[in-house]
């Protein structure tokens, strides 16, 4: 029977090998790690490799994705659909083996990591959900919902300050269900770390109430397995096992040093490598009996079938319950979800208050969560400011359920949280910071994006009109930083109506995430035909139809719509053809077919005004060479917001002129 | 005489009234900490009124930067000039005193902050370049770089991941003149931190190597004055001193609440705060015992005195030194320091070696690092792939100075200690990582845009075509978001020629940081006239003029120039009239006249197509609405390089489609 470091060279071995049949990639950590993993995948694992989305399988998450051949070859050798060949096209054109591992791309991918410490944060979310989901639909005898999550973080996952947020969250929340492994190999791109990481990494975890088992050598199968019990066996606290291990171990040339990182080990230092672990055969050739000890999807199927057996169970005790989780796991809306949202529009667009659109967002929300349970929201310490915190908020703590949690000042951490929540399902998360702000947490969003899945973003105080906070806190390049992120769909809407919509827009949205942009200050409401207001939807719609024959076309978002639509009147006043274009969404407007934009924006016009209290670069886009936009190129100003927006040129004289100017200069 | 709590007392009204007036701010901070500021500022910095700009003054940063009136009312009453005038212009438009402590806009403000953490990582940076100066400079009797930075930080600011980065690195270092005191009111905007803000903040630091001075109390002057007087005398590791305070201390109905942080206080509530803290006197109004107690002047200048009698017997004895000194702290380039950089231009253009540009990087490194002993670099985790370490790279450690230093995985602390070396002063710094890594730093990307600070980012890995390490690691948005930053320049050179000029722009640019954005792999040398050579400076330039009547432009960045090329060569050879513009800096060559701009961009010519290998939308501000771009609108994939960049389309084939689809449709 092959031992367990023949099973763990498996691992090293398909690691290496693809590693060198691609001539890039990542060899040192899955040669470092395969240990840890043997013992992890085969014998701690709750997992069921036959059916890789089982809802109450343990989650494991690779943080450091750079050692993502570490999880192809164990999702291989368990069992999981994914063949040998795969692994063969490691990093290769739509291969599912991609450089880093993508979810979505590879069965078993829990989450796409790569860019460091994210994948931590992403399993303390997990971490979260399964227990946020345990709270709402266990009942006595049937805890459907139970499992582990699990991480692998690298040196680099922990020095990255995101790290620190997620992790002192964690032990505030007491989320003892995750256990997180340390790779602690000494070792990162630039060398050993002594000169630029020598923290005392237990302490750190303890100052933040984890439980830390230390000193565990993580090729000493037996003190690896002993750790990964008793991590799994202490539910109070999450729990940090720190495994010292050699970065590609086996590699006589390379062990414990930066080569083994990130670059083929090549021909002949593989060939010494063979020869060290002990490892004759072939590249990507593993012998039978290794496949057959690695082959989890026996104990895996039992292991699912004895949780079918009790969810078959809790659905005849509690019939309601068992549908909803499964209604809410799949990721489906409830009927008449959006029944009050749709009135709320429609009252508003009656009502005509002008209000902010901060204001108006948390309107929405007290009309979405009372139907919607599986809303998460929250707030990077400014629950207030956003207005994500609605009525029926309640307020989540270590020890009680909740739907709202104040993340505090982290907004990196807060949304790569609520990333791994999505991931996890069975919960819509949604936090808010100030738009500026979002910049903190940039790259979850974009990750976010690219994974496609429902997060949504409130960000408020949206422009220079915020005022005294002055320019650190305004907004210039940050919209249209949203606009260009792919897969991201971005509202700014212009007042309460519009921000109805964007709100069913962003939670009937299933395939990527929403920013949500608002005001600080008071938008007006506008006036709309019930033909203006269906056409909201579209992203981009005639708000202020032309009074005489089309001559010009302003553009504006959120804000500025009532500076345009103020020009426009005196425009119209002058017998000037004007029309203008609400264009709240300019992703949503661009999927519209062509028929539809170009009836909105009639291609022959150019003379075309766009306004935005941000940068104008982006419109360019639709007002060519030959409009203008009235926009801020320069940072903002400390004053109150009236002023700071007259200051820097974002009024109503502005866009008549800009009109003027165009139409004089033809 | 009178007392410590009376002079304590006048900031706290000062940022009452201050706030009042200004109907927005933030006096709980300022309220809370006006104990400890009093003593700090007026016994333990050693600062000089007379001369905010004093070489060897002890740094200070307000980290939590929404307590900003604490730092106006102490710069004030210490006699800087800043009249009482600006503090009852508090938030308004063009005064000094902005919502947030603005740099360059006040004098005494030596950075600008509200984004929270990001000061503290400034007064690292502050820290560090004093003891690289100190290390580089001073002689047996001659300490003339010998001061210690002090900072306030709050509850925010060590929730943000950016805070671990940097104690974590001070640690680390041993910065033992560092000392940051923290305002530990167990208050955030979302209420009691107790929710979500419970690690042992004492026990964090201690992990990281930190001297802790636990449990001051922050209203016992007595416990402050030691505190302060510990830290200040124990140089062997960075000190942090945790001084317990109350929020909006002396206001009886909000001290020690939420509401104390970001609202004014309201009339009566302020009327009751005067006679809770016994302070009579109208609004705005100090003693003049009060002032004169305060005024710092006398002593400040003094101090100044004497260091500058020291620095003269040091110019004496170490004229050279001296005047290497000054020159460096004016921020001074040393005459033919550029020599080399020229020179290799000039060879390059001559040898036509195809080049990674961030190997060409490396090697204008190589010719300015010998003539530059105040540039000082470093890399996140990734020297050998960014190009950033050169062969006269001295490692810097906590025990030996140097002028290289790898930060470890930590973009943002990285960025941001770099904008405290650039405001200390004395130091050029420069940083790698990935372009798309450059978001987990951005907003201290943006910090230094907006305090106009020389910091130099070299962003490597530039696009799809870094290859197999996918998606998550290949940068599409990121070019359009970096030149939609106000104030930063940002060049992505073609070859060698243009990455050299780049240097010199970077180097030579005083008022804001500069990106140079580079490529993992090869791209082709370019040929140029001198002339066309001469126009490199220009940003945008007719890198290829067309040899038949002009009918189309192509415009091209970085290594889809090479594309460009190809293309206008297969067009030219169709006796099409073609030109290529290589624009390795857009905002450059937006400052060039327009005589220059439309020789390079006659305007009536419409048939333009931009390429480059990132998001196109920023492109139609050049091509409008009649050209084409060949961008990038999706995310990426991992494949080989050159296989990723022709599934998304950036071939030179699809610029000759689009210049042909164009010239079709007239």
């Amino acid at each position: 029977m092959p031992s367990r470091l023949e099973r763990a060279n498996a691992i090293r071995a398909l690691a290496m090998d693809a590693v060198q049949r691609a001539n890039s990639g990542h060899p040192g950590a899955p040669m470092g790690l395969a240990d840890v993993a043997e013992i992890l995948w085969r014998e701690v694992l709750r997992h069921n490799p036959n059916n890789p989305t089982w809802l109450n399988r343990d989650r494991f998450v690779l943080s450091n994705g750079h050692g993502s051949m570490l999880l192809y070859a164990v999702l291989h050798l368990s069992g999981y659909p994914l063949p040998l060949e795969a692994l063969q096209n490691f990093r290769q054109l739509h291969a599912p083996t991609a450089g880093h591992p993508e979810f979505g791309e590879c069965p078993g991918v829990e989450t796409t990591t790569g860019p460091l410490g994210q994948g931590f944060a992403n399993a303390v979310g997990m971490a979260l959900a399964e227990r946020e989901l345990a709270r709402a639909f266990n009942q006595p005898d049937y805890p459907v919902v139970n499992h582990h999550t699990w991480a692998i973080v690298g040196d680099g996952c922990l020095m990255e300050g995101i790290s620190h947020e997620v992790a002192s969250l964690a032990g505030t929340l007491k989320l003892g269900k995750l256990n997180v492994i340390y790779d602690d190999n000494g070792i990162s791109i630039d060398g050993a770390v002594d000169a630029w990481f020598t923290e005392d990494v237990a302490g750190r975890f303890e100052a933040y109430g984890w439980h830390v088992i230390r000193d565990v050598d993580g090729h000493d199968a037996d003190a690896v397995a002993r750790a990964l019990a008793m991590a799994r066996g202490s539910d109070d606290r999450p729990t940090l096992i720190m495994c010292k291990t050699v970065i590609g171990w086996g590699s006589p040339g390379k062990a414990g040093t930066a080569d083994a990182h990130g670059s083929v080990l090549g021909d002949e230092e593989i060939a010494r490598t063979r020869e060290q672990i002990n490892w004759p055969h072939a590249p990507f050739e593993i012998p039978a009996e290794i496949y057959q000890e690695w082959d989890c999807r026996e104990a895996g199927a039992e292991r699912e079938a004895d949780w079918q057996r009790l969810f078959k169970a809790y659905q005849s005790a509690h019939p309601e319950l068992a549908a909803e989780f499964e209604r809410r796991m799949a990721g489906e809306l409830p009927d008449d979800w959006d029944k009050g949202l749709v009135n709320f529009a429609v009252s508003a667009q009656t009502g005509l208050e002008p209000l902010e659109t901060r204001k108006a967002s948390q309107r929405c929300l007290e009309m979405i969560g009372p139907n919607l349970p599986e809303l998460f929201g929250g707030s990077a310490d400014l629950s207030g400011s956003n207005g994500t915190k609605w009525k029926g908020a309640r307020v989540m703590t270590a020890d009680k359920g909740g739907n709202y949690y104040s993340f505090g000042v982290r907004e990196f951490g807060m949304t790569a949280i609520a990333n791994g929540m999505a991931l996890h399902g069975g919960l819509i998360p949604y936090t808010g910071t100030f738009l500026v702000f979002m910049e903190y947490a940039r790259n979850a969003l974009r990750l976010a994006a690219l994974m496609g899945i429902r997060n949504i973003m409130v960000y408020t105080h949206d422009s220079v009109a915020l005022g005294e906070d002055g320019p650190t806190h305004q907004p210039i390049e940050q919209l249209s930083n949203l606009r260009t992120t792919p897969n991201l769909s971005v509202w700014r809407p212009a007042d309460s109506v519009e921000t109805s919509f964007a709100w069913q827009a962003a939670i009937k949205r299933r395939e990527g995430p929403t920013a949500i942009v608002l005001t600080r200050q008071k938008t007006q409401a506008q006036i709309r035909s019930e033909d203006t207001f269906a056409a909201i939807h579209r992203g981009g719609y005639v708000l202020v139809a032309e009074q005489h024959e089309l001559q010009a076309i302003i553009i504006a978002t959120g804000s500025e719509v009532e500076l345009a639509v103020a020009a426009a009147r005196q425009l119209s006043a002058r017998r000037i053809g004007v029309r203008v274009v609400s264009m709240p969404s300019v992703d949503t407007f661009l999927a519209q077919d062509a028929e539809y934009r170009d009836a909105v924006l009639p291609p022959d016009v150019r003379c075309r005004v766009a306004v935005e209290a941000g940068h104008p670069d982006y419109w360019h886009k639709f007002v060519g060479l030959d409009g203008a936009v009235v926009g801020i190129d320069r940072f903002g100003v400390s004053a109150p917001g009236d002023q700071a927006m007259a200051e820097l040129g974002i009024t109503t004289d502005a866009v008549t002129a800009a009109v003027d100017g165009l139409l004089g200069g033809k």
